[in-house]
């Protein structure tokens, strides 16, 4: 049966991505003592530099985002070439002064995915590598979205036959180039490595895009029968400036 | 496909609002030293002042609400021109030292807006600008909930070819309209925002006309086939007076 | 379409409920040095009798509850004649020295509602003021649980015609009326209040009959079909003396 | 309809049961002044006691469970004739000084029933009377459920003919059977006293027999299409001396 | 009917398996005075100590595991003979120094189970041995999640007659031998033991392979239309230089 030849054929992986929301103790930050304060700063900008260091040599990508509502504070998006160099930098964030200010909210831990429905990608090509090698705009906005595909009575994904899925990724990536130049776009896939079956980033210099193209894209017949959509999270970027400026310590 | 023609081509974004849900420590509030108690009233009054004239500027809009139930005991609802200004709401609630008596309860960002199916609004007209900046009665109580459209077997409010959409919500409508000066609604869209795709504000001088309303506008096609809730909030407006009443500071 | 026809057109509303089940902090009020508790229980004593004396006004009625298993210690049942009311009930609770010892547990907020399929009804009227306004049994046991009346593919009970809707109610009824003088039924609607369209508050002197009737329901067509039901409160009725004994205080 | 002759015709109750499921603050505990431990244990043993003169009298059971995984760390069991003497139980046990080392996990209030297609039970009679009032066995292991009938679509359990409830229930019947001797069940009803409507206990002296009956019993039509599962709960039995040791106080 | 013969007939059971996945209190840990670090350790090596000699006795195996994103820090996996030896094991660690700096994230006990569609197994054969008794990779990653079978409509897994159920494990089997040599898949049942039906434990030199193997899989009808997936968790084996290096006590 032709559904039995799932897309993953073509499906090139390149960074490993891990979200990482926080929550920021107001109340026990604030009233620190000023040295306990200078330490847990002077130890996370230790970690900015260690982040920008691995940007600057191509290994990774990062953003630093200020999340609205209760969901989170604070969200460290890290984009690495492993998992195991995504454990340290856990590792670090988590052992690090700063840390005593943070409490978890939420993660999702994926790998950057580029899938072809008409043959192999070379990796290598001018096409392929900056995507499986995404940067990370130093400025905007974010939304981050956890998806699955649905397989529920008649609308079972994994049911069609494959040529029909390609169709109608065909059509819902052509609504997402509408959006081109008004919203960066990357997928990664989590299945077997987390809760949901895909991640969505999106990055645009206006907020009121993401809500554009998420409700636009829902008419998609892809979105409409198939799209499972888990919490959505935005944040606005954080320089270092900024970071200082919302923990006052600028 | 005609469904492939989406409603948000004729729809206008507004301003941006956060409703932020807080639970108050009672035992620590009230046990809190006088000059504690004081600081922190203080610099609440200082922010309710900086929305009074963010108001007054025509730049924005806020209310306070007691809420019953122990989903929240405080509501700060304030809309802006933006999300970084509502950034800086949250951001300025949180660091003040009345945070130190605030635990998060919920919280949900959304943008006002106004849709049209007959064609462009035009988002300075006198009809369409209030609708897109409104304000907020000083008085009454508030209903606030979350809810998407059902995407669910036959009940797939995204695969419904537009006419038919176009007509449910005209009959929905309807059924609004003769609460016509018993309840201002104020729908804004999350999608992309938010974990719903709308949020819904009611306001009314009698909380029965929440019950009247929603039970209703229940019996509407576009309700009963289409409509996913979440939860309810209800709220009785505070003014700066009330709050010091309910907060023991007057 | 006559399922255009809901049944609000003849509902009416008499008290409006509060629901506040609390768990009690049993070390710390265990713990607690004796004046510490004499205030507690001097101030919970003063709420009481307040609430006795709105009762004896005919303005509300009370009931306080000790709740088995660990969804709650106490349940603090109360109805008045506005949602001021029951916040300012609410308030007072949450003020007092005894709820530092309390943590909440659950909350619902509902309006006591009188339907009516056949005409409207005439609030003054012997038969329906009583139930507008219900007292609560000085003794016994309550069984409270919220539902909703479901909306999914054919069970869909919004868009049934009224006269089917009738029908089906009736034969609830019929069921309900099996257990006159055994099982007393307090219908209270919260569609635009709360999470859940309806609470149900049943009291009775055995609780084996909230076994049998809330069983015996299920099977009428109207449960089966249509109801969602929630979480389920069982409790024992406690006099201010048996409060005092649970107390320790006595 | 002859969907309306339900089943609790001929259904009897028995003992009230309390499965109270708890956390042990283990820090604490292990840390606690050998005074408080001391103190704490004696007050223990108190209860237990008491416990044992109440299943002497023949007026109920009980049972103490070590629980597996992080759901709860100990079950303590009881039946009793009547919800007071539930209540009772649990007070005694939150009021006790091991209760400061004690987190509430788990609970759920049901009622020992025996039901009956064919005609009505002599509550007397010699088969009937031991399973109204079940012993619990003294040692081995126990795994608890709580369970619903399905009411979804074309697998409605309450829509059902009595008929084909009773033949489905019958087959059901005799998977059990052939588990006689490896298996003890006890099935208690929930509805109208917690949020599932049945409770299930197996005990076994062999925890892989719970694997095995469930998973076989899961091919009946009656669990096939209309069992709804919550979570499953699995404990060893502990003697007094064997919750010494448990505790460290032997 | 052919579908009331499950396939238990031909399962055999080896090992008990307890998952056991931790927060660790990264700021108690770090702010520990030294000597309270140094006893937990010495404890958590005894732990680990007795763990490696039931491995060396053939009478269990383990893994200790850094888990990633805020689901759990570490995973705690052991296998043993019995679940008496898995109640050891758990309270072992729980009574340890080490467990003060722990807390509770998710547990998940089931038994390893091998079934055949063919005829009975022989549970000494060389061929079956070793898989009811599995050995833990001492390097490498961990995927696990549970998982039941669906029960849904037209996708109801109990509902099959055994032939199909067989061809569809069979083609499913298929996919899984695909990976051979690049990822060692465990399964274990937990019916009546847990939660979810089925644990999967999915172990490989490469994190990519869990994305590879189970999006491949998800195309398999018996995934696609039966599979529901509980949360996944995934981990890097930690040697004890590798435990102490992320401990800090090397």
């Amino acid at each position: 049966m032709e559904r039995h030849v799932p897309e993953p054929t073509f499906t090139l992986e390149g960074w490993h991505i891990l979200h990482d929301f926080r929550f920021l103790d107001f109340p026990g930050w604030l009233s620190a003592p000023k040295e306990a304060r200078r330490e847990a700063w002077e130890e996370l900008k230790g970690l900015l530099s260690a982040w920008e260091r691995v940007e600057a040599e191509g290994k990774g990508a990062f953003g630093v985002y200020q999340v609205v509502t209760h969901k989170a504070d604070l969200l460290f998006l890290n984009l690495r070439e492993s998992l195991d160099a995504l454990l340290e930098v856990e590792e670090a964030l988590n052992k690090s002064a700063f840390a005593r200010f943070l409490r978890p909210a939420y993660g999702f831990y994926s790998v950057v995915e580029l899938g072809s429905q008409t043959g192999p990608l070379d990796p290598e090509s001018p096409y392929v590598k900056p995507r499986l090698t995404p940067k990370v705009p130093k400025g905007g906005y974010v939304c981050f979205y956890p998806m699955n595909k649905r397989r529920q009575g008649q609308d079972n994904w994994y049911m069609l036959p494959a040529k029909e899925r390609a169709q109608l990724m065909k059509a819902h990536g052509e609504t997402g180039r509408k959006y081109q130049g008004k919203v960066l776009q990357v997928i990664s896939g989590a299945q077997g490595l987390d809760d949901w079956e895909w991640g969505v980033d999106l990055f645009s210099e206006d907020p009121i895009q993401f809500k554009k193209i998420v409700y636009e894209m829902r008419f998609d017949e892809v979105s409409a029968r198939f799209g499972e959509f888990g919490p959505f999270y935005v944040g606005k970027y954080l320089s270092q400036e900024a970071l200082a400026r919302f923990l006052g310590v600028d």
